[in-house]
């Protein structure tokens, strides 16, 4: 729906690959020192001097990432960007360079790619990163973008996800569950457009949760809020998948067992009434709603004064030894085992 | 059709996609010095310790870019290797590590996947590069690839499009038309196949043909020979869209012109009979049928002796001042305007 609004509408035929690529990056400038050469030549060149390079990249499909009946462009292109970059800031590293690559049917004019690059133009901007590359081809159906993500650091600065011990403290950044809910309530908007086209939702009450679906940020905030209070995280991984999941690949790479308190999970005061709303269960929403793009890591316990107090950082729970397993303790103080589908496995508990 | 083939087949959805990924990956071992880690954490973690990196990127789209009626799911995995990796080698840099996405539908069993995989592992292994990361998600019609690669070169050996001089050789390696060539058969037989499924398509006269088009090779061997012979391009392109198109890129910007003799461009004695059979002009096929994926670049004439007598380099003409503009010198010794499009603009000269 959306990328149809315009209404005078350029074919993109019209423009051929090269053009259009041409057309499209034209108002993007090169800002970072690493950057050597940018869109134009077979690849992009670029000069880290001696610091590591990390790559992270995604695949976003339509109709299965997103769904262009309320997802805008421009803040499509945005959210395209920092999924990627928030990979790079999960390792302590710098995000420096994207590449993006798009495929589209001949339903996209233009104007509808205009809006889209508007959206990624104004997260380099944002994230301060150059877009060096890509590649531009039609697809046979729908809308495809893939973006690769490159970053630098120390050897001594970056955090796999293999360095948990056993007593470290499990940290998260902001809040959980937002994202989710936002798509619930966006969900419940397309069908009612479905039946009532000339319905006006009026989404005020819910602008938190809609912004954390439709425009959600990296946490570049706190990689740099980490390197400035000194705090080296121990393993750290990016809350795409819901904190669960996250959870889990952290024990199981760092070969500790975890416990995660029910009672500390971090929540908007918006996603605890929305999920009051479609009477769904507020920690299973955090445990496995996903798309949050926050930070989960893990400190050792030397390093708590640093970060007590600080409204960005949450102490959810500890690791334990892996033989204890990683589990939720739920606000009744009863220890229930975690896993990846939250939904499914939770079923069976309550 | 070749992706049901088999027997036996097992659904995607068993094995979710991080079982998918491990599953598909685990026979992939890494062994550039470069790569310090590699999938299994947010991002890929390399160290080129000085040197600069370079990074190139394609999408491939199943009905756009492949046909998998006539193509194996193992060449295609060669394929979308190779064809970025050409892409590194064109700025006179050694390839180090891709990263592979993938979107399927669930039409894909996961062993058609495992013949992609087989497919992109064999490439890695004859190119040496390390498959570091990727993505693997479901798609709603068809596969689509994204790959990324890497590579490594010191600043004075990076090779660009535009450093080329008035009066530089111009190279190509190998031969042309053949890809596009193979291609017109496999089309062919797939119109016989559908009116006679019975039919046994005999290809053998047109091995060398179909083979540039279902398995090309990236000119790692040109890149190490022209570093052995001690040669060093002004500039250089990968030949993925025709001859034609990517001379004026060099033209472009290298801002010279160019002379391309017609009875200088390499052409295998198989192109120029299939051109016969398929009544198509041999010359516009090398300048225009793409996906060859040769090396094309320019030297000083100072360094002709180096290459002369080579039978992987073939020089095809000189570059110009700017303002002589790109031309083809035909046989009969005309000046015919080089455009990206030679197909229809030598319509208008023949």
């Amino acid at each position: 729906m959306l990328e149809n609004k315009n209404q005078e509408k350029t074919d993109l035929e019209s423009l051929g690959e090269f053009g259009l690529i041409d057309h499209l990056t034209q108002n993007f400038s090169l800002t970072q020192k690493s950057t050597l050469k940018g869109i134009g030549d077979d690849a992009a060149v670029l000069d880290f001097k001696g610091k590591k390079t990390v790559v992270s990249t995604d695949l976003l499909i339509e109709g299965v990432h997103f769904d262009l009946s309320y997802m805008p462009l421009k803040h499509l292109g945005y959210k395209a960007v920092i999924v990627n970059l928030s990979d790079i800031y999960a390792m302590n590293a710098k995000a420096t360079q994207i590449t993006v690559s798009l495929a589209v049917s001949n339903r996209f004019s233009l104007e509808a790619l205009e809006e889209l690059y508007e959206g990624i133009a104004l997260a380099t901007k944002m994230y301060a990163v150059d877009l060096v590359g890509g590649d531009t081809t039609s697809s046979t159906t729908g809308m495809i973008i893939s973006i690769t993500a490159l970053g630098e650091a120390n050897t001594n600065e970056i955090v796999y996800r293999g360095g948990a011990n056993a007593n470290d403290l499990l940290v998260v950044t902001g809040d959980l569950g937002g994202s989710y809910m936002g798509l619930q309530v966006l969900e419940r908007e397309k069908e009612v457009f479905k039946v009532n086209p000339n319905s006006q939702p009026d989404l005020e009450a819910y602008s938190y949760i809609v912004e954390r679906q439709l425009k959600p940020e990296a946490r570049k905030d706190v990689f740099e809020l980490l390197n400035q209070l000194g705090v080296h995280p121990t393993s750290m991984i990016d809350i795409s998948d819901g904190l669960s999941s996250e959870i889990l690949h952290l024990c199981k790479q760092s070969k500790v067992g975890c416990n995660l308190f029910e009672d500390k999970i971090p929540m908007d005061p918006t996603v605890i009434s929305a999920c009051e709303e479609f009477k769904m269960d507020s920690t299973l929403v955090a445990l496995s709603g996903g798309e949050d793009y926050e930070l989960l890591f893990t400190i050792d316990q030397k390093e708590f004064p640093k970060i007590k107090g600080n409204p960005n950082l949450t102490v959810v729970g500890h690791m334990t030894a892996e033989n204890e397993g990683a589990h939720l303790i739920s606000r009744n103080n009863s220890k229930i085992p975690l896993t990846a589908q939250g939904w499914n496995s939770f079923a069976k508990h309550n």
